[in-house]
């Protein structure tokens, strides 16, 4: 299933979502305004808002509830990007300079606190206090977990349970906020909410996996940004994790993160390439998208069902 | 009336808050620990808290709502003011070391982020999406705010207008949401609840022009930051105005504007101290006092009301 597809169900709604992003650029203070619209104009693939509103569809679908709620996904993921680019001092995000890059690192983080700011009124408007509660928990879970993965740059002393706390960190308690309070907005029982917010847990956790992956497959022109960006900083994902496995003594991972020598970034890759890591590392990714959906039977006959399982297909198939 | 004395009232509550905010510390994640309770631990007059308690006190004072965002509004204060830090390069704040001087730009950013999160955690708790959502404008109000005053520092076309614009961003606004949430969730008529508002807003711009007359007349062992800070990071407050508006051809606000150069700031603060000018700005401080309280008599004879109108006087007398 490609995305459109999977979709289909949500199109109108995710337009909806699109107009509201917009609007929000469109606000009475010309140069913020400039830099909101550049900022809201590409914003990916919609995944989170997706995650949202396929939830919302088993039960009470309410688009006055939901419409907010995938707003407010939408805009916290901007606003962690902005400030991570302002963190990583990143220079190209989605296939255009970042904000950080265009108007400054203190542009940056004030313009991140301002699409928090946005966002937290946007999950006001779902008039669910447990929304706006997982929704502060989320964003409590995705900062702190920022500042772990800062202060673990250039550590080899990593282990796969490491690894995977971080992106849940990073990407999977998004999404699982994102499918969860969809749930809880539609009035799901709790045993679907459950269901679902495990559903985003393990699918955004699958996505991250192959984040990771197309770091090391894929090329700037496809991905929006440099390959090798994540061993650059030195942050220690599941491919290197598999290199160092195998090459315990020596291996340029561990070169580099003790010598800082950037020649090690592509000697890495290579050596990854060259081996059975990335196939691994996908069937890590496969079950964890098994994961997702394994009380799925337990879901009511809907259509949405059918697209969450596509959207589990489609993330360890997406090449960007 | 001292602080204590207005406090009275509420002083078992405040404390209520000061543990919360102290036990928000210590969460298991033990280096970010030691940090937040660095950060939490000076938090200097609890103004805002307590405003939020007394304008809780005219009608059903329910401390479990009160008290989450009584916490929520130190919160938010305490991130804008870790995140200002790291944009102004600031290495001081109420006599210790900033996040940002003590563990780096990239960290205060995070940590920041954090503390937002945990104040959109307490908020939640007060169970009224009003309040969250009155909390979240706030925050885009403070964080747009602060980004003006980022654009414009070193700009000498500014006009009353726009200074007065800026401190309702940077305080006034917070104030008011700390007493207006206070009275919204004691059930307090509209009306009652337009008058704190109106309060906390004309209060907060009262006690934001004392702290430019401060940052003037008092010593860094006094307040806990450097004198001139205002100045010498370009931002132009009413002393500075006024001094401008008395000599519009030469004057050293104009000079260090231009030229950069800093011996101006010492010249500045002489030339406005040998003046008229620190008398003027308390005069219009007292106006700001006087228009906050001045629906008073419409608000029931509660001792909040006395304690309300201590506050005013206060902030106009204080010397930190």
């Amino acid at each position: 299933m490609e995305l459109d597809q999977i979709y289909e169900s949500i199109r109108d709604d995710l337009d909806k979502v699109k107009e509201t992003l917009t609007s929000i650029s469109q606000i009475d203070f010309s140069w913020l305004s400039e830099q909101l619209s550049y900022v809201l104009k590409e914003t990916g693939k919609g995944i989170r808002p997706a995650l949202t509103l396929l939830s919302g569809r088993f039960y009470d679908y309410n688009i006055t509830y939901l419409l907010p709620m995938a707003v407010s996904v939408e805009l916290m993921h901007t606003a962690t990007l902005v400030h991570d680019d302002a963190i990583d001092k990143a220079e190209i995000r989605r296939g255009h300079p970042t904000i950080n890059s265009m108007w400054g690192d203190d542009i940056a983080v004030l313009m991140g606190d301002y699409l928090f700011a946005r966002a937290g009124e946007a999950v006001a408007d779902t008039q669910s206090t447990r929304a706006v509660k997982l929704f502060s928990q989320t964003l409590g879970i995705i900062s702190s977990g920022e500042i772990n993965q800062y202060r673990n740059s250039f550590n080899l002393e990593q282990t796969r349970e490491d690894y995977f706390k971080r992106i849940y960190g990073k990407t999977a308690s998004l999404f699982a906020l994102s499918a969860q309070s969809g749930a809880i907005l539609s009035h799901a029982p709790e045993e679907a909410v459950e269901i679902l917010k495990n559903y985003g847990d393990n699918l955004g956790t699958a996505f991250q996996i192959v984040d990771d992956i197309l770091d090391f497959t894929s090329t700037e022109e496809v991905m929006g940004k440099p390959v090798g960006s994540d061993l650059t900083q030195g942050t220690l994902t599941l491919p290197a994790m598999m290199l160092m496995e195998r090459y315990p003594d020596d291996n340029p991972v561990r070169s580099l993160f003790k010598t800082g020598d950037k020649k090690n970034v592509d000697l890495a890759i290579e050596m990854v390439l060259n081996s059975s890591i990335i196939d691994d590392c996908y069937q890590v990714a496969s079950e964890y998208c098994e994961l997702a959906c394994r009380d799925f039977d337990l879901l009511p006959e809907k259509s949405s069902r059918q697209a969450l399982l596509g959207l589990a297909k489609y993330v360890v198939k997406r090449s960007e």
